[in-house]
Parts: structure tokens; sequence; C-alpha cells
């Protein structure tokens, strides 16, 4: 089995790679850090019914499994390389393999990822994946940089994974308009879309930078921490999609906004003075980019409202065993 | 809660490594491979009541957890220098939190092998490490290189965690003599000590090495079938433990020491003319290594009984899913 699902994988993701001197299929694989490059290492777990809804697609989890993941080597504006996958099912279930499979490949192969070694087990379903990818030397974007003064920026949209979850679980009747914006909002949840580009256009630009994967409060909390430093964030400035904006009413995307999760947009600083040349970079590359507030000096994160007063965000996202 | 204890964790294995950039904390960590060495990289994931009996005190899923992994660097002839771990918990525990850590730490200090990341998740008990080594280029051992004519080997005694986990599952009466030979064999299982150590002493001499996971007859068979080759093994070779010998007949000992897995033992081919050699260099580093049986053209793995016909071995040790 383990083989046959791990083969599978590596058959839809394969690739050549010369840095991958022995994959799948030994006990260990053999890896070749080009020279010059610095190594950059994440892992991320999936527990079914916790990160993602019971009963969602084989090839969703695919692809949510790897894409997590991807999100942080772009937080870290690291290049994808190799990725080992830890997948644990409760039976052997040809189908389910064949769009875990599939999912994952899908979103792999347009980065040149190899699936290096895996192991699959028995058990309640779960999966762990660790990625693997480069940065040049001292070039890798952290969470400590941020300093007073810089302005806070976000890629995409903020919200639509987490409003996506309340549809899937909050049924409408049927109304083919709305449908499609629902639609557009699962799929922001179900197929997450790393920001592996923006990460590495970033190298040099970004003063700090987080993945959201927790929620805008959350995670931007992460970074201010990290960095010794406070933020304040305009709520009229953050990015909202028309789907969840037609959606739903304005405190709810709002809420959604600063402290749904599973965005995995691109969270940064940067120094005032390069807010220009960021933007129209990442402009350039398709990603929508919007600044919407600036580091200060102390600690903690604050929400400007629509009216001018501070907003009450005791609401700081999820966490686990929160 | 996945500071907390991957912090934990941390401390408890703290120790600098220049190679370390930037460990835990951040969205993932930044290493630096040693110039001239290639990074050997392998994935194994622990699920309760599959890989380890329910009830198993959390310090020793914390070292096995480490061990299996560290084991198939082992395997490769590859030095362990750093590790990811992937832990899901059904609730935030402290004791098992502390437990695992101390496990997981005990295994990871002698050998300078640092955690440099993580993720917490809850979920039913399931963990996944990742282990990361090196190895100079092209020395890695394989799975493929053996070749008709060379002997067969392995490390240490065969059968004695299986023997420990039949003796888990089967109390015995009260018998202080005998209680302390279980208790070696129990310690087999909970405590696998992975042969790393000669692991890297047989880098240029063994022609084909793997660990001892699923059973003897089932790993050998996995070399065999990676090399293109079968093997013939005789049954009165078979290094046993006196523990083993002592508490089971001839039969079941036998049987464990062919199909019994999570042994962690190294089996491996080398030329005949290293045979001296190789001994002499893994008895110097205290790790028992005993000839049991030969390669051949051919394909399987044949055992030879004690009165010399081939032995029934339909029972090809234990597969997931199988």
């Amino acid at each position: 089995m383990e083989f046959r699902l791990i083969e599978r994988i590596r058959e839809l993701t394969a690739q050549p790679r010369d840095d991958v001197r022995l994959g799948i299929g030994d006990d260990a694989a053999v890896l070749a850090v080009p020279q010059g490059q610095e190594l950059v290492v994440a892992i991320d777990t999936l527990v079914d019914g916790v990160h993602f809804p019971r009963g969602t697609a084989a090839i969703d989890i695919g692809w949510k499994a790897l894409a997590v993941n991807l999100s942080d080597l772009a937080a870290m504006g690291a290049s994808p390389a190799w990725a080992l996958l830890a997948l644990t099912l409760p039976a052997a279930d040809p189908a389910f393999v064949e769009g875990f499979a599939e999912g994952f490949a899908r979103l792999a192969q347009p980065h040149r990822l190899a699936l290096v070694g895996g192991d699959t087990t028995r058990g309640p379903l779960c999966i762990s994946v660790a990625v693997h990818g480069f940065v040049p030397p001292g070039q890798a974007l952290t969470r400590a940089g941020a300093r007073a003064g810089d302005l806070v920026l976000v890629t995409g949209t903020l919200g639509d994974a987490a409003a996506g979850l309340h549809a899937l679980q909050n049924p409408l009747r049927e109304d083919d308009s709305r449908a499609s914006l629902r639609e557009f909002l699962i799929a922001r949840l179900n197929q997450p879309m790393p920001r592996l580009a923006a990460g590495t256009a970033l190298r040099g630009q970004a003063s700090a930078c987080i993945d959201i994967s927790d929620g805008l409060l959350a995670d931007l909390g992460h970074l201010c921490r990290a960095s010794g430093v406070g933020a304040e964030i305009e709520a009229a400035l953050l990015p909202r999609s028309s789907a969840l904006l037609d959606l739903y009413d304005v405190t709810s995307a709002l809420q959604f906004a600063l402290s749904g999760g599973d965005d995995y947009e691109l969270c940064f600083s940067v120094p005032a003075h390069r807010l220009a040349d960021v933007q129209s970079d990442l402009s350039r590359l398709g990603c929508g980019v919007t600044r919407i507030g600036r580091i200060v000096e102390g600690d903690g994160v604050r929400v400007r409202g629509t009216d001018g007063a501070w907003l009450d965000t005791d609401q700081q996202g999820w966490e686990h065993f929160a």
C-alpha cells in the first residue's frame, strides 16, 4: 500500500530534478542543495474535521495539504523544491488515494516540486507534509524585522475562506446567482493558492512577513511579537472580495477578514519608501496587494473602525487548543 | 499550545548547531547543509494502537517517534542533523507533552540532533517526524547494490521487539527472574536504538542496506527486489537474545526473529572479502554483527532450517493494509 500510493503521487508529479539523487523507494531520499542556497523547511498537519470539514473531497485535501506548507515557504521568500508526505488513512481506499494524488500533483506540478519520500499508515485520517525550499543566504523573510513606521500590507483578499466555511455549514435555498459566489468562497477554503511568487518578490523588500493561516489579527500579532512592535490597522482598508461583500453583511465580512483563518495570503511590513516598488512588483505578478495599516511602537494589534474609533478585538482569531 | 510543546522539546534538546540559521518560531526553519555533503531525508509516522500499543508511556512514544526515523538515516549511512515534528494530540495534556519531550530529547541529545520546527494539532494521537542527515556525495547506502555471492549480515539480535509485544499482551504470573527478561524485551519494543554508528561505518563497505522495521523476511525481501537478487538465510545463524531464548520455545523464537517487526537493526550485504573488516569495525563500535546467509541469483528469500530443509515462510512479516 505504502509503495502504491506514494508511487502514484510520484507518477503524477514526476519531473526531472537534478538535485534529487535518490527519490522514492529506499529508506530515505538523497538530495543535493544547490551551492550558495540555504535550505528552508516546514511541516504542517491537516486533521479530518479540524483543518477541513468532514466530507471534503479527496482532491481538495491533497491540494490543501501541500498548499498550507507551500504557504510557509512563501512567507519565508523561499522557492519550493521537495516534499515528504505522511498520510494516515482509515483503510486502503483507491478512489481516495487517486483523488488525493491528483490534488497534490495539480499544485506540485507548476512549482516543479518533487515528492521525494513518504509513509502511509492506517489510522484516523491525518496528513502531514514537510516541504523544502531554497533561499539565497541571509535573504529569508522572517517575522522579526518590522520597525515602527513601516507599512503593513496584505496580498489578495481576506475572509474568503472563513466565509466559505460558513457557507458550507449553512446551505442556502436554491439560488443560481448566489451559488457561484458561494462556490468562489468555498474554493478559497478548499484550494488556497500559496503566494510563492509574491514571497520571492518580497526578498530584500519586506522587513517582516507571515502567512495568514489563523486569521489576520492572530498572525499579525505573531509578527508584532517577534518584531517587538505593535500595529494599527484600518478596517476600511481591508481588501475583501465582491463575493464576500455580496453574500455577507458589513459586520460579518469584517469579522471574517479580521479573524477568519485559512486564507493563506501574506501579511508583511515594508519601509514606507518601498511601498510603490512593492506594489508595482507584486501587481506585475498578478498578485493584488493592499496597504492596511502601519507598524507602531509598543505591542498588540489595534483596529480602527470606519467611524474612527478603535474596535474591540478580543476575538483574536482561531488557535488550536485555544 | 503549539509554541509551548515545540518550545519545550527545543529547550530539552537545545544545543548549538552552526548550521541552524533560524530555528523554531517562524513560518519555517532556515538551514545550511555543509559544503560537500548530500542531504538525506525521511519521514515516518506512528499511530496510536497501530505502531505502539495503546497505553504506551509518553516517554516511550517520544523516543520511538524519533528512533524509527533515525533508523532510516542509519540504513542510508547518514549522520543525523535536524528534525521536524508533527504531533496530533486528542487534548492539551501537559504530562503527556512533558513525557514525550523527555523521550524525544533523550535520544536526540547524544546525536546532536536539533529540533528545528513542528506543528501541533488536535485529533487522534498520531506523530510524524521528518529527519535530515548528511552523507558525503555518492556514499549513501541504498537497497539496490547487493550482488550474488555477497554475504548477508545483521546487527544486534532479532525478534526481541516482537517478543516484547507478545509479553506485553500476555502478562505472566508474578515471577521475579523472568520479569527482568520480559522487561528487556519490552524495552527493545519501546525504546529501539537506531544503529547510526554502524550505518556510517558501513559506508563504502556494504553493497546494500535496509533497517528491519517490518521483520527480517519482509525487509530483506525489499532489499532483494531493489537489487534484483535473491537471498538464502540459515535459521541456525539468526542472532537471538538470551532473553528471547529463555522465555520462548524454539519455534516461537524463530518466528519472532524471521517475521517480527520493530527491531530496527540493520540488515546488509557485503562482498565476502570484506567480511572480516566489517565485523571488526562494527564490533569496535560495540555493535554485534552476525553473518546469517548469502545473496544468490534469482529472487525471493529462502530460509534453511536446522535440519537442512527449506522452511515454509509464507508469513512474510507485517505490512500496513496487508
